[in-house]
């Protein structure tokens, strides 16, 4: 792939100086870019990198310009106009385009037009795929499954029966859609099983990182909003909801019932508890762990933050006598 | 399926107050409840949502039996009641009975009658299944590996060699069972790996959740026991021994040659550390963190909570900072 | 498998003690052996359980001699003798040697000698597989990838395109490397996605435990040292750097462009934010929370450990209120 830096400018936007001709082959960060290559600064302090760049052609904020030792592209975003150039520089693998003989579809699947299906993948009875649609090697996909078009499922991932998934959704491998959800009822001294009689509904411009999983639910529906952003290893249990537009990292897990809002950013290994109610617009920092309903836009956190092992002992056992020490202060600095 | 209301109470039991042959054809929330369905409560805060059901019949409690507008079941446990109304309205998708014939299935595996082996499988040598059991597509089952009667395999499964599975056990797709543990011995500056040796050894009516993982022993093995729940992404390491009718949620992780007792509840995200021991009659609260062992039996918890980022970031501080401030503020304030 | 002790004792070095041709069939702890098994102690305090043990030999701190009832093997370091052990009783089952005809594997393939692929893999166009190498039943391995020689991938394992795997290396069940990182830029309200164009260098003498997900860089590489021992359930981020003989156990997340130095001990459940450096010889504690760069080596931690729940609740607001609290007080007890 070489594409020359004015029709690169011309597809992501900004303003070009220097060379238009040049061509482009790649992109590297401001460190390891050399000839060839495209790079970004969306941070000042990468300047120091950027001085000393090979790349040769950056895209840069305004106020780096002066900075900038090659071409540039002034982009009041870099980040934005790297992720857009990124796509023109990606390409999937795809190597069996139709279906593989070695896959197991039911008679009454209905498949879109120019659909791929991977080796060894199992399709039950009364699937629906969209068109365009790629479902990567060893996949399974239960009884009435539904994928719109576009989609892309790239090995390995599990969706279970009922599950329905929108257009332009990207799943990564070992993805777990539809299992049942974790419900049991205590009865005579043992656990009941609770069916999971519900669903799965995923929206559009959905993304789901590897090993994720997102439940089925008990009754009614686990939901997943359009444009959720879902990162590895993360835990949806049922009857979740989550708001559009909402970005979860990785290894987030989220308890049965809870409702998350739009646009929230979930920082990785938060932990919310079932039955809450977060907003809109919330910022969670790493590691949060939510307890109760957060009812207001901005930006939470909780947690203790790494210390040498010697002293945190000690503040550990401190934080455990926490209300205890603080009333016997409180008493003793009261004069009575 | 469709079920009277006069045979679903024969079925579940309680006491029923309206019309026994109005039909029942599903579950759903008081909420999004529509004819035909039955709901439930069982916590009063819900009674708003009950007042204006359009459930065709409610499983309530008997303070609440004035309040519902529809024909009605009265039981003093309407969760359990549920639960068991929704084994009659659970049907399992299962296809292909029989083996498939595009699995893999080694000449001196033993199958018992009735048994369901989905397309792709592997079956490694020495293999016994119990009668009527499931194993779903893409399940890799190694060597010498037992499973019991009535089992049901979902989908994308791995169980290590020499496994051993009781009856009644279900198991989610991505699981793996019987994987390494994490052994290593420092030696001339290199980490030497410790074989794992041991083996896997799981109860009756055990059930397992997507993607969570079952370490094989380094010598002797990891137990599970009878009635055991367990969620998703739950790790449970090397050596563990989980005591009977115990459940865990998601997220949990339990370090190697800890051993947890009977008839506890584990919530999301706690973590417990190797080589300890927590009693019988234990609940661990989410996210709590156990270092030591728990020799009563109780509720235990630890953690922080989610507040605004700028009060935690200066909460934080002060916690690293605990033991020494308190140190001079005792010291201060006392008399010399 | 049954060796005798003498021959044991060459093979793994130290002093014996009693009969060398005693034949040893096993390995188990000092408290299950039974005739015929080796055990070892590498920690005093199991010293009771050394004296009554029915194992036919123990390999033996110098100190704990005289308290061994049994055979004996003396050596300074028992634990790595144990491992060293260990590997002699170790036999690796694989069925299918050769090419399993259930297997999609493109032409281009380039397979070194003595290639074992289970059934039901798809390996993809270009991919480089070294000598020795098993690839267990249901892999999925993506276009370009290279694995090196005597490497052992268990089974339903996803390698994304592109990614160089060294020597000598064990992957577990369901892991997942070279999946996309979790790169999105925010763009008229929309989250776009950056095309994630980078790959995975992982080097020799690694293994990498059940479910653990390992992402592809968005430009540039991740990179795992050698050597580097990572445990199930682990999420490794983009553009993440592993030292070599770093070892990493369950449920850790380290978040995008973190560098790790070599020989770190990150202990479970750990969690590292994105773009900060861990030091050389750095070891974490359970659970350590990493917000900040790690500059000097030693033991880190932090969190709060669990205690009952009604002191907690107490305890865990005050948290909330420390900074707050402890002003107060310093201001009361401070004469003006």
């Amino acid at each position: 792939m070489a594409i020359s830096l004015g029709e690169l400018t011309n597809r992501i936007g900004g303003t070009l100086n220097g060379d238009a001709d040049i061509l482009i082959t790649g992109i590297a960060s401001l460190k390891n870019a050399r000839a060839g290559d495209l790079s970004f600064i969306s941070n000042k302090r990468y300047r120091p990198e950027l001085l000393k760049t090979a790349a040769s052609a950056v895209i840069v904020l305004p106020e780096l310009l002066d900075d900038c030792p090659s071409n540039s592209i002034v982009m009041d975003d870099p980040y934005a106009g790297y992720a857009l150039a990124s796509g023109l520089f990606y390409k999937r693998h795809v190597d069996s385009l139709g279906v593989h003989p070695s896959s197991v579809i039911a008679d009454d699947c209905v498949l879109g037009e120019n659909i791929t299906i991977g080796a060894n993948c199992v399709i039950e009875s009364g699937v629906h795929l969209g068109s365009n649609t790629v479902i990567g090697p060893g996949c399974y996909i239960g009884n009435g499954v539904s994928i719109g078009n576009n989609g892309y499922l790239a090995a390995n991932i599990s969706i279970c029966s009922s599950t329905k998934i929108g257009d332009n959704v990207i799943l990564h491998p070992g993805v777990v859609i539809g299992a049942d959800g974790f419900g049991f009822a205590r009865h005579q001294g043992k656990w009941l099983k609770i069916q999971q009689l519900g669903t799965v509904l995923i929206g559009k411009d959905v993304e789901i990182g590897a090993n994720s999983t997102i439940d089925r639910a008990s009754i009614d529906h686990t939901f997943i909003g359009d444009g959720v952003k879902i990162d590895n290893q993360v835990q949806v249990a049922h009857n979740v909801h989550i708001g559009d537009d909402t970005v979860i990292a990785g290894c987030v897990g989220i308890g049965g019932s809870t409702k998350i809002g739009k646009r929230c950013a979930i920082a990785g290994k938060a932990s919310i508890v079932d039955h809450v109610e977060i907003h809109d617009d919330v910022t969670l920092t790493a590691a949060t762990f939510v307890t109760e309903s957060i009812l207001e836009p901005g930006v939470y956190s909780s947690g203790t933050t790494a210390q040498p092992n010697a002293r945190w002992r000690r503040n550990a056992i401190r934080f455990k006598q926490l209300d205890e020490l603080l009333k016997t202060i409180t008493r003793t600095e009261k004069p009575e």
